[in-house]
């Protein structure tokens, strides 16, 4: 691999695990067994390289926003987009994570992040428009752009939600479940009474997969103080 | 005003605006024209004025929510409830913008945020609850379940939307108004389509007041590159 790619992905892992602010480009260096002078020829800053990840994240993002040309959307399709969606935020949740302080730091990740919002919430909103069109979800201009908004909100916001309330981002495999999981499932139930009929019988059998035998209750989300007594 | 008040309303003033991370206990000694000396017999540091603030913010919600016991909540209350709600948020808004940070420095700031999350999303439950039980919603528990966890991610998630999507915190009117009318707005739409016939007749005006002039389309949230050229 090269050293480029090297600094990006060691980046990517140590502002996930350790946040971006607690990591310097010294820090990312003697990860790598590198030169501070190496890492800078690479990259001029740390904002430089959070740039580059907001990029790659970009790209992934925009990769599974195109609507299919050749049929109609399907509700399974645009499970299978919030899925590989949710996914690529967890990969790269240090942005989420503190957004408005890395934006506040550089006017390029701003405007490319304003630029990708919209453009996001816009192919979202088609997405929505399509299955309106083929007559999967039953909602008019006025309910898709509410509905849009909210999922974007809840999406974007799912991660630090999570982590407001667990705190625990040690054990990132069971929170990368739960994140995944149990947002999809409460976006299926904010779509829930916008979809057709003939979609409702397989609802059932989508949540349940998305709850993963845990419970219904958002009460089961919050962790109680004993069992922050045993995890910390 | 007590000193101990003056310090508590001066720092929340300093942190709402510069983030409460820019701000130091010498900084708002400074601002007070006291000591540093004064100031730390007062609260021993800047953990514990964090802390007060928060106490302050808690004891006002939760005023918001009791439910009241000689009648039924009516749709109107709730959206009393929610107003009031977003009002608090919004005064003391460095809270959420930083929450992550501020729960992991300190211990028993955390402890008190999960507690006051599980009891509101409980008491905001109740309220949903309450409303089923009456007719006015027309949901199961699952519904309900899901419906009040969205709405709580989508409150707390609001102000930080906004701020991401803005950077503009000079212009504080605009931004309390857009952020308190958009989110009560949305929060509408989410439960429209369990709410009862009989209150469908109201929704029209009370969405309307709620946009208050604005467009339906999310994209009129998004600034663009020319009203960021011209805002800063």
């Amino acid at each position: 691999m090269k050293t480029k790619d090297r600094i990006l992905l060691t980046s990517l892992k140590m502002f996930n695990e350790q946040g971006e602010r607690n990591v310097s480009t010294n820090h990312i260096a003697a990860a790598l067994s590198i030169s501070p002078g190496n890492l800078y020829y690479h990259f001029r800053n740390k904002n430089e390289i959070v740039y580059q990840l907001f990029l790659k994240y970009e790209e992934e993002v925009q990769g599974f926003m195109s609507v299919p040309e050749q049929r109609s959307v399907t509700y399974q399709d645009k499970v299978n987009y919030l899925e590989a969606i949710l996914n690529s935020m967890w990969d790269y949740r240090f942005l989420h994570r503190d957004l408005q302080h890395l934006l506040q730091d550089d006017e390029r990740l701003r405007i490319a992040y304003r630029e990708f919002s919209s453009r996001t919430v816009a192919d979202g909103r088609r997405v929505l428009q399509s299955m309106a069109d083929s007559g999967v979800l039953l909602a008019n201009k006025e309910q898709i752009d509410a509905l849009i908004l909210n999922i974007w909100v809840l999406v974007v916001s799912w991660s630090s939600f999570l982590q407001s309330i667990s705190i625990q981002q040690n054990d990132s495999t069971s929170m990368r479940k739960t994140l995944l999981k149990r947002a999809i499932y409460q976006i299926i139930a904010l779509e829930e009474p916008f979809l057709c009929e003939s979609l409702k019988p397989m609802l059932p059998e989508l949540k349940k997969k998305y709850l993963d035998g845990s419970s219904t209750d958002p009460m089961a989300l919050f962790p109680t103080l004993l069992d922050d007594a045993q995890g910390n």
